[in-house]
Formats: C-alpha cells, sequence, structure tokens
C-alpha cells in the first residue's frame, strides 16, 4: 500500500455527484473552477504560468465500491472498469486535461473543464506537454460516437 | 490520507531508473513493454480491445524527497515542482500515455512508450479520449524547444 495525501482541492459549482456534468467540456461555455493548494506546496508553482494545459489528478472521495465488470448509464454493453473512466476503481483517481487560465492569487489557479464535485482533493498538478500527452487521432474505441 | 493499492507491475526493458531513457517516445523504435494485471483485476479489462491508446497511472516506488524548487538535470533554471514532470512529487505517481498493441495473454497488456524502471507498481489504466485528453496545440512554456 502507498499513502496519497492530499495537496489541496478543487473548487467547482456542483455541490453533489449528482449535479456534475458527463464532461467539464460539454457546457457552454464551461465554468471557471479553481484549484486551491494547500500553503507548503505554493512554491511549486513557480514557473507554471507559461503553459496553456495542465494535468490535474485528483481522489474521487464520493466514488462507491468499484466493480471490475459494470453496464454504465448511457451504455446497453457491459464494460470493464478499465475501459471506462468511472469514478469506481480500484483506486479512484480522477484526470482531467484542463485549460489553465493563469494564477489568481497565491496557491490558486483558475481552470477549465473540471467536472467533479466541489471540494474533491487534489492530488498533482501536471503540465500537459504535447510531445508525449496529444494523441488526436487515437482510437476511442465504443466511445468514438460520444 | 488516501490509500493506493498497486493492482499490477510495469515490465520495461530497464532494471534501473539511471537506465531509463528521459522518454519512452525517444527511443528508436521505442521498445515494447509489458503491463502485469493481478489476478483479481483482470475482468476489469473487458472491451478495452478497441482503444489505440491507454493512460497509465503507477507508483514511482524508487523516487527521493520532493523539493518544491529545483532545476532540473538539462536546465539552467530553478523551476516548480508542478511545472515539470520530475518523479520527485509530493505524490509520485506517473502517468504516461501509451501506445496499445493487444492483449497477449490473460492479464497481460502490450505497450510502448513508458519509460520507468521495471517492476514499477501500476495503479490504474484509463482509455485514452481524443475528446478530452488531445490537446496537440498546447503551449509547453519552457518545454516547448524539446
Amino acid at each position: 500500500m502507498f499513502e496519497v495525501r492530499p495537496i489541496g482541492r478543487l473548487r467547482t459549482p456542483w455541490q453533489t455527484t449528482s449535479e456534475c456534468p458527463r464532461s467539464g467540456r460539454r457546457a457552454d461555455p464551461p465554468p471557471q473552477c479553481r484549484v486551491e493548494l494547500d500553503p507548503e506546496f505554493i512554491d511549486g508553482l513557480h514557473s507554471i504560468e507559461g503553459y496553456s494545459h495542465l494535468i490535474l489528478l485528483y481522489w474521487l472521495h464520493l466514488s462507491t465500491k468499484p466493480e471490475m465488470i459494470f453496464t454504465p448509464p448511457r451504455g446497453s454493453e457491459p464494460r470493464g472498469v478499465f475501459a471506462t473512466r468511472t469514478p469506481r476503481r480500484p483506486n479512484p483517481i480522477g484526470l482531467s486535461v484542463v485549460k489553465f487560465d493563469g494564477i489568481a492569487a497565491p496557491g490558486v489557479l483558475l481552470v477549465r473543464y473540471l467536472d467533479c464535485v466541489d471540494g474533491t482533493p487534489l492530488v498533482d498538478i501536471k503540465p500537459y506537454l504535447a510531445t508525449s500527452d496529444a494523441e488526436p487521432d487515437a482510437n476511442m474505441s465504443f466511445q468514438g460516437k460520444r
């Protein structure tokens, strides 16, 4: 076992999981959300300003027990948990590629495209690197028609 | 604190961190690596076959104590940890977007583009969704000339 320590929290407009959108990119326009970093980690933001996009990892603290195979809400066929982005995973770590709109105050980042509940614990912030993270032609299998 | 439980391990050609390439995409050709899932999670791979790319999360178990600001090996200026992909993070979770070459045996996936040490503990497998994960025009700031 390894221990994950929250480094801050995500502030979004959604107070319950049932309010959360299916994808943070679908709202028009996607609402601006905030990343609040705990004070001891604020120095780690040094030189982050120039990136246009970030990858956020967060702990899906409200997710329920995972099932290895389940039928997604909008699906008709059973799928394996690793073939979906369901929060009900063996390790409930969420991942979002977000637009980075700048630093609003020390330790406070403005971002778009989140879809998680307000107060979700933050686990990591990574710079998005198009050279290794962007695969625009990737085949999305049964999710290709979304 | 939250607990992360390894769900398998990554098998790569590199036995020590000093042997690991800077990026798994730089080798020519990038070596094929294996993802070995523990037996109880194998059912979670159901219907994963159609994806061309996956996102792997793994625990950088050999990384040393994080520093919030440090000077990268090939850099001249100090950078914040969240502006880099260094393994020395508050939560040492690594992320790789990999090419998925298929299932070789029950619970064994073939992938390319990894750059971590052999035996690295696996934390999650997610399908890569171009609609939310691909930002080919993202500005990479000081890493833009790599």
